[in-house]
Order: structure tokens, then C-alpha cells, then sequence
């Protein structure tokens, strides 16, 4: 049997390295057929991409055809796996989602704060159209999310979709894994951090190093050794000794943003005013990275992507789908059904969570309840997501105003109003949902 | 049968309330014999209050014995019903529960913010002791409580006091009902108010005039005809109308300083920066009261006292004892363990809920579950509590942060280290617990 | 205001019971019409109620009407209350519940066991069109049910049918205070019980007297005085001391058919041989009593329904109608929405409570958990009710199945096989829903 | 590093099948010391199973110590597991157990109904007290116990000793898998169950072949071609179609007492009259297998002892302690704190469920909900399983009382009495909780 791969958003600047992957792998994960789809507006981008994969292919010797198409319901038959990672908007929406907060005074963040939720408001809507067509075509197929906010996406997704067969991955559990095996000196393979919470707002429990609990060992190293473990695309500030010693967890980089919010701010309203948003900045790679792709010379991943945010995407993304169709029950940490693996959640929320992975999907490995020292704001977190997710589905003003208002980097009952009017403004022509009558769910 | 009341903090300005409560229902509730307990560098405020009370009994011919102790254990010998309005360390404290917090940048309030995280701290223990002596010496008695913050130290002493029969009130729901009354006009006795949450986090779920469900209309004039229902002590700032529609529910006078926070700053460092503290503006009509108090031809209330923000609690403690003696069962809403009244908190976490007020004491009514719009928060809220509670007993300096921490006010990893190692070190003499080892629990 | 009063089943023997109420109660609750509805098979006794009606009103000089009518829909114009009192199949099925069962060796019960099971299943789908049609023609009235099983039946309206204004009623629990009441020689009003579980499964949790938990004195004299509260239509065997001092809980008189099994199945048998079923029996009473609403010259309730095993079922029903009209804010025990009430169940399931009756519906109190000692069995007869409603909603053979099966008076996967067969075929003509396709729903 | 395994009850008729256990792993679990611990009385046993080993390890080659000790204090030093396979009270005991309800009409059997739960009461302080001794010794040491009812017993030691590292293991769904395998005529590694409940009452919620979800055809061949995965010790009596189908669950072989109980009940009668119990029949069984291992050529674990009821037992165990010592982190089923894998059981329940075994012990994985089917049952018996602790801690006689009466196999309040009082005479020697004052906890 040979698999066919279909990656929307396939013109990303990503994709590389998810070609490297399924070449790495062949010989455990026989991919034969790959389609990169894209939308019209990204023609460009997605024949340079195209055109990269094939010599990176070619150079390896395996026989993976690849192809790249507009017409995404064509290109499902016959699926295995689909991934998606999309931007909806492009860019220039992130400009907005950076900007516009900036302006008020409030953190704007692609993922956090009201960028976050105007993100996820655009982005439901549409991979939920992508998940019935994938249920309607190949309903056997899994669908592997990383478009972000991965978690709110994947709640959404597993909640408002007929298709079940889907699960969000994110790269921050491994980058956190990578860093303490770099930590302790040793193989990633030997590290196993138990995980618990959401997707961008999980913390580490427990950190084991080849079985045994090394959780204490790591905490200190954290403050006292001051050895961290952010991706590229987040600027650590490091963490505190009292941080680290009250709540002993490890907290993962975007918690910065709750924690440290006024410096965050500041650091970010001083860069803002110098180049910009991080939305133009990212533009100026992506060109840079494309030129690159061009090189007819060029027929592997080249080291300036590796040395971006996403860093161990793919490999994510490859780990999981060759799990899952070997069945070879490994742990890996995904966004799945809760399942009972944090007590204090209900069954279907989704969660960020260490889950044995079964041909069968996932099966969450039991975490217990929250830690009391987060579990506050933990719970909070979750509400606030559901609140995004019914405002995306319904295209209410108020159930938006409502989320903004239960963002903690919102908080303000004026600012929310002013807020959601300029972003809705702003966002026009990608929320449907606010605009057209019967639009909404 | 008459009845022994023992008022802890007799000398309070509050105390004249309370005898006019007394002697209205005597018919109800004959209280025969009433002890004002202080401590002794009160004395002199005590003795002031103690006239003044014997000269409204003697007006109103009712055979109630009057005195004060300064020793407790004494005055609680027979006593049916104690009341505690305690402040440690007076107003000098709660002036630095004000200033610190202002001087860093954050909301300077003596039941919000750090200045509650403090006053908790310093509270906790001197009750706890009260219902320990309570438990020992006339364990049949009800412990009334009305110090602050009233949700969090009523929730200590029902799980670290042996003595539970206590209960704490707040004269927010009471405020909130007459308010409703005056916007509906009708008696205050027709109102119902459908409350959930915890004391100053509280929301009105439903309104009901006459049994009929008018939230609805309730929730209209709260935002179009601009109809408030704010006690004195907390100035209003409204609510915008996006507010009230997305939440649908009736926020309390506190919830300002969650919600409003900039523009409550603002205005507090304005007030700060004029006329200093509350507290010390506190100072000056405490001392303006105790003037009016000393005046031997008064034998009543004074109309000053009645203006002040203070008022109904001795409404609501009254009508609490009655309702207890008399095994009145009517509703009255109170802070009581949860036992499955709020769905979402456990059976022992203390909340402020409407119950049946019976001889055997309160029986809380089902309110469902927490409305989804504040749900998050409101759990976010209970945890913070209780690491309040923690952090009182033990002394221990990391549970001090994570409370400060997970302060929706605070929320900062720097500032509440900052904040804590100054709060700390000014209110040392008060928090024995923090420097003295074996203090804490 | 005046109010009508639809009785659905109008033509049963306890209608005089319920006559009496409305006109004791007149001033309270201005009852103006009542219209006693039946189907057409009922002809002859409703005519020989409706005339009794009248009687006994024209005694009491009260401007009440009564009448008669087949047509259901009809009659439910304008009503504000509709009591639901029906036997599907009449007496002839009950026949049936009963001789099946004992004929394999089992309890043959009409609420219990086999016998009970059946009866839901025949009596659920006409509740549930009684509703809609409530709904339908006057959604702003109350429906009262007294139905048997009145606890299964009840949950399956407030979760299937649109109809929200439902509340279940039995006289078990006011059956329970008058035992109680006499054992301490004290009048009815005086007592509380603390009801926990479902009905004909609840317990008396603590037993308060003007207020005060007697609790330990009234399980003492349960078992050492022998003084019972059993009514009439439940022959008490009496309750060990061993049974009572372990749970420390007032068992209801249908508990002996769950902790007394083989002594009641013999006793049950032995009467089986001897007089045929309970429901031949009650035939003999029923005409009997029929002839005795015939003598013209009778205008008040016949002494010799008192003592039937409906005693206290119309004072429970009218109790509830004068509470709900006059926004009473008194406690009644009644199956609604569990609400939080009781910890262990999710809030929409259905118990037997105490609340708190207003205009708006019951408050059902906070009852805290289930107790241990019988936690576990009745969680198990909460599922086992749930499978049964399944079962009478989709008309599926083998959700029958389960519910006999998981029925701890069946208990045997071959007994639920052959009794369900043997009843199924019997009841044919009332359970359209397993032989009609698409009759389930 | 080396190993020393402890086996108490190590005098048993099963020690030789551990010990070839130990053999065949030798290569992954370096075991280099055995120290089989018992009782005096059992001193002829042990030193027969000894020399046993012994010859058996002789021949294997591996440098492996065997040694017998009745002081279980001084044979704990060092040990890295211990074994726990005991019978308070010997065969003796198991005949009582099984005598005295056969003799009231009810199911005599040593782990279900009346004796089951003597067998709990005597065991537990048997077993805490070795878990004591464990954690004063050896902390570091798992204790892995087979003796039953292993997941009362597990739970007692999980929730009342010290010492934690405690896992209970049943050979029952090791049993079931190898059904299932044959049936599917594949090897047992490609099968897996995912089994929810408690020992002895789990059920199978769905069956993967090769990760492929295989549960319909696993329930048809188990009804249809009559394919059964019973153990030696236990006569299946095969499961109707209509049982099957309505649970939609794998039976274990247990749940015949509770489903099919007079059935087995009358088999069992009949076989006691011409037999007497099984205890009786085992002792026989017992006395020729001693006889064969007494054979000086013997030197390795006889054909008989792999057709007794216990088979898989050992393999249980050593694939445990293999798990546990390399991080194998493999799928394995234990008795274990649920934390949260079954969603209606508390963290802390013990509950039989498939979990990840690394080096820190066993991680549950996720297993939802209990299905509706089996819900209400599986929860009454987990309720009944802790009132059985809660009396074999305390020794009061109510609480044994309370267990009897709502163990379904008696559930009577006149026979819960009866055997109460025999069984507590007849054990009087093995329950001293019940009769020394202060014995109890």
C-alpha cells in the first residue's frame, strides 16, 4: 500500500520541510503521492514550492509524484493524509491583528490577545469547509492541523465537523522537549515532559529523563543555570526564580505574554515603532526564503528555514502520520479529544496532551487534575477559547465582545467595544459570518 | 428564652446600626443581653460606642443589657450569636493596602487587588482563633461574620475552624436589591434577586418582581435609563450597553475594578495624588462620627451613619439572626458552603448564594450552573481565593506570590514579587505567620 | 384573576379527592372551571365523577364549573393548570405488569421491577403528546403529574418534550411526613424531611422539628418503638434495627422491595394464589366505590377513599397549584430538574427534592451528596431509569433489553429475555412504538 | 545492576510458574536473588517449592539465588519487587467462605458476593501491614499483588498505606486478549482490548486487531459461533445474543454471578451436594501438584499447573516488572488510581484499565465515559467495594452490615444479618479488627 498526501496551503514557505520529512521516512511511511493545494491568489508561491519539491524528490530516489492543484475537492480523492496550515488573509491580516491592538495600548499577537481571536474568527469558518470536504471525499483520511490558534481551531474542528478524524499538532511541546534534552545532554528521545493544558497555554508537569522524574532538576536549571528553551520566533525574557519556584511547572514560551504583559508590551511597542510589525518583518523572509526556493541549484531544505519559528513542525507532523499508520503506539503530545485526561475538563474539550499514538488515533494518557497554581487561570483560558469558537461559528457581535471582554490581555469592558469595531471593520471582507445574513451557524 | 450577642469589634462606628437592628426586632429576637468586645487600644472608641447604644436602649425601653469586655473569652460565655467586624491593624493598614499597590502602577483597594490579598492575610488568623475560642467555649453559638474580604475568610474559617456554625454577609446583595426595587418601584420585599458567584464577584443571574422573571426588562434599564443601584462607597462608572447584552447578567458594584480597570486607576491616582488614601478620608468621618457619637443628647442612629457604605449590613446580620431563632425559612443570600448550589464548584467551596434560612441554618437553593459568559473567570477567581487561604495559614512566601500572581489585578511575574516583599515588610507586625516559624499552619 | 383546571385522566376514582382540594382551597386559589378530560372508553365514569363534582361543589356555594369532554385539545384552551392522571391500558395492563412477572418467579409490581418497567413504556408516549398539545394551545400552564412511575415519567417530559412546566408529584413524601408527625405527636407543618434520590427511591436524609434534626431519635423509634409511616396501599413488613442503624437513612415503603425481595415475593405469591393480582383487587374497590359516587344524596368525598393508597395525592397536587399561583416561597417535595441539588447526578436529571415553590417553578434546595451508604445503588436505579426512557422513546427491542436486565428485580440475562417477549406481546396494543416502524422517536 | 525479587506467599502451588518467568526474561530482568517469603505453617510447602526452583534455575543456567525466609522484615532489605499471592486463613478459610451463603441460598464463591467479601476483610490488614513494612524497608521497591479480590485490596493499599508504588494485576483480561487472539487466529501481541471497570467486573469496550478497530466481529463470533475466552477455573456458560447486543460490551467471566445467578447458583449447589465447595476440590488438586514437584527430576514448572485457573498470572506479573525496570513503556493492564482515565470514577479509585508502563509506574490511558449500558451497575459495585474497606479498616460491624446488604448477590436486609453474624463467628481467628478493641483503624 502507498499513501497520498494532500497539503493545503501548500504554497507555504513550510512545505520543505515536510517534503524532507516524508523523504526521511519513506522507507516506515511509504507516501507516493503528494498535492500541494493552494488558492489562486498564491499561484506564484506554490509553483516555486512545486517546483523545489520535485528536485529535493528527484535528488532522494524514491518515487513520490508531486503535484500541485486550485482545485481542492479533486485533489482529496483518495487521500490518506491531509495537513493543513493556512493563512486566511495572508500577511496583511497579520499586519492588522499586530497593529490594531498596538494602537490601543494591548498586546498584538498573531495567536494571543485580540489578534489571536481575530485569527481564529477568520480561520474556523473556513477549515471547517475543508473538513466536510474531506469527510465527503475520503472520510478514511486523517486531517493533521497546524494552522494556528492550533488549539482553538482543532476544539472547533472536532466539535463542528462530521469529520473526527482530526488532530492539531504544535511544535511548541517539542521545542520544549529539544531544549531540556539539551538541558540534561541527552537524546531527545530520552526525554518525556507529562504535559497539561491547552495549545499555547500547556505547562509541563513532570519531566522525565530516560523514565525517571527529573522534574525538580529541570526547574532549577531553568532559574538558576538560566537554560531555556524558546523557539526562534519568541524572544524569551527568561523566567523568574519565584515564577518557577511557586508554581513548579515548567511554563512554555507564550506565557510570557500573561506574565510578563507590560514588558512584553513595551519590548513590542518599541520594535513596532522602529520596523513595524512582526507581520512586515516575517514578509521580508518569506521573499528573501522564496528567492532561495528559485535556485534551480537548490534540491534540499536550505538552513535558513530551519532556523525560523517552526522549527520541528514537519517533524511533528511526520512523527504523527507515521504513527498512525504503523500503529507503533509511541507517546507523542497532540490536540485531541480531552477524553478524561485532565480531570477537570469535560470529556470533549479539546486539550494539549501526551497520548499513546494507535492506528486508531490518539489515546490520551492520563494527566490528572490541573495543579492548583494555574488551574485558575487554565480554566479561565478554556471558557475564553469556547467563547472564540461560538463567535466564529455564529457571527455574533456579542458573543465576540464577550471573548475579547474574557481575554485576559483584553480585561477592559471599553476597550473591548473599540476593539472589536475597528478589527471587524478592518477584517471585513474575512468574516462573512459578521456581514452576510446566514452566514453565521 | 432571651438571647446573649456578642459583637467582636464593638467599637467599631458600625455598632449603633446594630443596636437599632436589636431593638426593632425585639419583638422577634429578644436579645437580652449584648457584649462589645475590643481590644484595648480601642478602648476609648469602645466606651463611646458603649453609651451611645445604652442611650438608644433606654429610649426604646426594651430590657437589653449592654457592656464591653476586652476580654473575649469571657464575653463569649452563653452567647447565642457573635458578630465579628474586625479590622487588623486598623486603618494605618488598611491605608498601606491602598498606597503600596497605587505606587506601583496597580488598583490600590482594601478588598481587590494586593490591598485584599493583604487584608486576608492579616485577617484569617484572628478569626480563625475567635472560632476556635467560639468552638470551645459556647459551641452552640452562630458566628456571623461580616469582615473582609467576607467570601475568602468565611471560606478559612469553614474549613480550618472546628466551629461550623458560621456564616458569613454582605451588604452588596442587599444594596443590589433595593436597587432593583427603586427601579422597578415596588417594595423592596418583592424583589428577588437569583444570585452566583462568590462575595464581591457575585452576578444576578435573575431578577424576579413578584415572583414574574423581569431580568430581561431589568437588564434594559440597567444600560438605557441609565438606573444604577451602586452602594455609597463605591463610585460608579455605569455600564456600557455591549457589557450588559454580552454578559446578560447583573454585574456587581465590584466588578468595576475587574472591567474598568484603567479608567478606576486612573481616577484612584487621581483621588490619591488630592486627598490621599480612602483610608485616610475614611479616618477623617470615623472621627467626624465618633464626634456626633459623643454627643449625650443623641439616643439614636445618626443620619451620617446611614450615608456611609456600610449600609444594610446590620440589616442583613439582624435579619439573619432572626431567621435563625426563628426558623423563619425565608431567603436571604449568604456565604455558605456551596453543597451543589453552584454546579460548577465543589460542595465545600464557600460562595455567596441565596438559601432558605432555617434553625439549622442556611439551606442553599440550586442556582444551576455558572452562566458561560463569566464562568471562566469566576472559576478563575475561586481558585485565587484559595490560594489566599493557603498562603494565610502556611506563611509560606511562594503561596503568597501565586496568590498575588494569579490576581487578575496583579497578573505580573516582577510586580508581584515587588509588591509582596514590600507588603510584607510593611504590615510585618500583622502577619506573624511569614516571620515567625511555627506560626503558620 | 380566576384560574381553569384541566384534569387529564378526569374520570379516576381519587377526582372527588382532588374537588375537595380545589374548594378547601378556593380563597387561596379561585379555581373558576375545571374540565374533567377522559377517553372515550371512560365514558360511564367520568359522567358518574363529573355529577359527584358537581355536587359537592353546589354544596360549598363556591362559583366553580365543572364539565366533562373528550376532546383534549379542546379542553386545553385558556388552562392554567392540567393534572395528568391516566392509566394506559387500564387496569386490565396492570393485571398484566403483575401476573407476568410473578409467574417467573418475580416481583410482579406496577412501578416495580418487570411490572414498572412496562408501564413506562406504555405511559410515556401519551404523556409526551399531552404535552406537546399543552404546549401547543396553553404553553404559559403548569402540568402537574402524578402518573406512575411518576419519577421516570417526569424525566422523560422535562427532557423530550418541549414543554418546560412540568413537575412531577407522589404522595410518598407527604405520606412520610405524617408518619413522621405522629411518631413525634407534633402537627405536619411542623416537620421537615430532607428527601434524597429519585421517587419510590428516596430517602429521608435528616428529619428536622420546628427546625430542630431529630434525625437519631426518629431512627430510633423506627426500629425500637416499631412506629411506621407506610401508607395504606404498601403492606410494611417493618425494618430491622441492623438495616436502620447501617444507613441511618428513613428507607420509603417501596424499599422493601428492593432489601426484602424474597420475604415480599412470597408474601406477594401466596396472595396471587389466593385473590389473584393487586389489580383485580383494586377492581372490586374501584366499583365498589363507583357505586358509592352514584348515590345522589352524596355531595362531599366518601370517607372509604380516604383510605385508599392515594391518600395525600390531591393535598400534594393542590399544595403545589395555591404555591405556584401565589408565589408561596414555601418547601414542597417534588420531582424537577436535579439543578445541582444533588452532587452526584448531572443537572438535568430528574429527582425527588425538596424546593422551594414560586411563581416561576420550584427551587429544589441544595441537598449536598448522596449519601455513601446508598450511593452506589441509587445511581444504579437512576441508569437503569434512563434506559428505560431510551427504551420507550425508540421502541428498541434491545434497550428494553437492558433496562430489565440492569432492573435489580430482574437481574438475569435469560428472565429478561423471556419476560420481555412475554410482555411485549401481551401489551401489543399500547406499545405501537416497538411494532409500528417508525413509531419511535 | 542486579535485581531481588521478594515473593510473599512464596510457599504457594503458582511460585513456579514466576520462576520460569524470571528465567525466560532473565536476558531483560537481570533478577539475581529470590527470597520466598511465608509462614511457618506453610514451612513444608515452601521448602518443597524451593528445591523446585532451585532445580529449575540449575538448569537454566542463569546465576540466579532462590532462598526461603518466614522473616519477611529481614527478607525485604534490598529488594527492588515484591510479590504478593496470600490466603489469610488458608484453603479452610476459602471453604467457609465458600460454604456459608451456598448454605443460605446464595453464591458461595472466594471473590464474589457474601465470601468475597470475608476473604477482603481478612486480607486487607494482611496486606497493609506488608505494605508498611515495605515502605519502612525498601521504599524504592513496587509492590506488584495477584492476591484477590485484587482491586479491593489494591484500592485499601493505594488509599491507607504509605507506601504508593503499589500495582494490582489480575490475569483475567491477560485471559481474555488470548480469547480473542484465538478467535482471530492471531498472535495475542496483535490484540488489544480496551477494558473499562473494575477488577473482576471490567467489560471490553472495543477490540483492536493490528490497531484495527474489530469490536463488531469479536461480539458476533462470541454470540453467533459461540467462541468463549473463559479461564480453567471458571465454567462459562456462554452469553446470549440478546445480552451481547444490548451491552455492545465484552463480558469478563466473572460477571456470570451477577447475570446468570441462579443458574450458576443451582450448578454450583449441585456440585457442592456431590463434591462439596471448590476449596475442597482445589485442596486435592494442591496436594498431587506438591507431590509432582517433589520429584527430584523435576526441573521445570509441570504441565499441570499450566491447566489450573491461574495461567497467565506469572506472565502478568514479569511483564510488569520487566515494563516498570526498562521504560518500556508498552500497553499493559493494571489495577491502578484511575486519575481521571474513567470519567465518572474519582482520581483516586482504583480501577482495572490499560495504561503505559514506564519506569515511574503505570499512566492510565484515557478511557472515556462508562457506556450508558453498564454504567449504573459498574458504580454500585464500585460504591459496594468501599464500604467492604471502609468496614475491613475499622472492624464495625454496621459498615460490614452496609457492604453485604448492597453487594447484589445478597442485597437482602434479613440475610446480610445472618451470614454476617456466621461469618464473622466462622472467621473469628482472621478478623480481629471485629473482635480486639483498638485493632481496628
Amino acid at each position: 500500500m502507498t499513501l497520498k498526501v494532500v497539503v493545503i496551503g501548500g504554497g507555504s514557505s513550510y512545505t520543505p520541510e515536510l517534503i524532507e520529512g516524508f523523504i526521511q521516512r519513506y522507507e516506515q511511511l511509504p507516501v507516493s503521492e503528494i498535492v500541494l493545494v493552494d488558492i489562486e491568489a498564491g499561484a506564484k508561491k506554490v509553483a516555486i514550492v512545486e517546483a523545489l519539491s520535485q528536485r529535493m524528490i528527484e535528488k532522494s530516489g524514491y518515487p513520490i509524484r508531486v503535484s500541485s492543484s486550485f482545485n481542492r475537492r479533486q485533489a482529496l480523492e483518495g487521500a490518506n493524509f491531509i495537513t493543513t496550515q493556512i493563512r486566511v488573509g495572508g500577511l496583511k491580516a497579520r499586519e492588522l491583528d499586530e497593529r490594531i491592538p498596538l494602537k490601543h495600548g494591548l498586546i498584538g499577537q498573531e495567536t494571543n490577545g485580540a489578534g489571536g481571536v481575530f485569527k481564529a474568527l477568520r480561520t474556523i469558518p473556513v477549515l471547517l469547509a475543508i473538513a466536510r470536504d474531506i469527510h465527503d471525499i475520503c472520510p478514511q483520511a486523517w486531517m493533521i492541523n497546524f494552522t494556528n490558534p492550533a488549539g482553538i481551531v482543532t476544539e472547533a474542528l472536532l466539535h463542528h465537523s462530521p469529520h473526527k478524524k482530526v488532530i492539531g499538532v504544535c511544535n511548541i511541546p517539542f521545542n520544549m522537549k529539544a531544549g531540556i534534552a539539551e538541558m540534561f545532554s541527552c537524546p531527545v528521545e530520552n526525554v518525556e515532559i507529562e504535559f497539561i493544558g491547552m495549545n499555547h497555554f500547556v505547562f509541563g508537569k513532570r519531566v522525565f529523563i530516560h523514565g525517571e522524574d527529573r522534574t525538580k532538576e529541570a526547574l532549577t536549571k531553568l532559574t538558576e543555570e538560566n537554560l531555556d528553551y524558546s523557539p526562534a520566533n519568541i524572544v524569551s525574557l527568561g523566567w523568574s526564580k519565584e515564577f518557577v519556584t511557586a508554581l513548579q511547572l515548567l511554563p512554555n514560551p507564550y506565557h510570557l505574554y500573561y506574565f510578563q504583559t507590560e514588558e512584553v508590551l513595551k519590548k513590542d511597542l518599541d520594535a513596532f515603532r522602529k520596523n513595524g510589525t512582526r507581520a512586515e518583518l516575517v514578509k521580508q523572509v518569506e521573499e528573501s526564503l522564496f528567492q532561495t526556493y528559485q535556485n534551480p541549484a537548490l534540491s534540499e531544505k536550505p538552513k535558513e528555514l530551519t532556523q525560523r519559528g517552526g522549527a520541528y513542525y514537519s517533524e511533528a507532523a511526520c512523527s504523527l502520520m507515521e504513527s498512525l499508520y504503523t500503529n507503533k503506539q509511541d507517546i507523542q503530545t497532540v490536540n485531541t479529544f480531552n477524553n478524561g485526561s485532565i480531570q477537570d475538563f469535560p470529556d470533549d474539550a479539546v486539550v494539549e496532551i501526551n497520548a499513546v499514538i494507535t492506528k486508531d488515533g490518539p489515546r490520551p494518557l492520563a494527566a490528572g487534575k490541573l495543579p492548583q497554581q494555574v488551574k485558575g487561570l487554565i480554566g479561565h483560558m478554556k471558557v475564553f477559547e469556547q467563547l472564540v469558537i461560538q463567535a466564529a461559528l455564529s457571527g455574533n457581535y456579542y458573543k465576540a465582545y464577550n471573548a475579547l471582554l474574557m481575554n485576559p490581555l483584553v480585561a477592559d469592558e471599553k476597550k473591548a467595544k473599540v476593539i472589536l469595531d475597528e478589527m471587524l471593520k478592518a477584517h471585513k471582507d474575512y468574516l462573512p459570518q459578521f456581514y452576510c445574513k446566514g452566514a453565521g451557524i
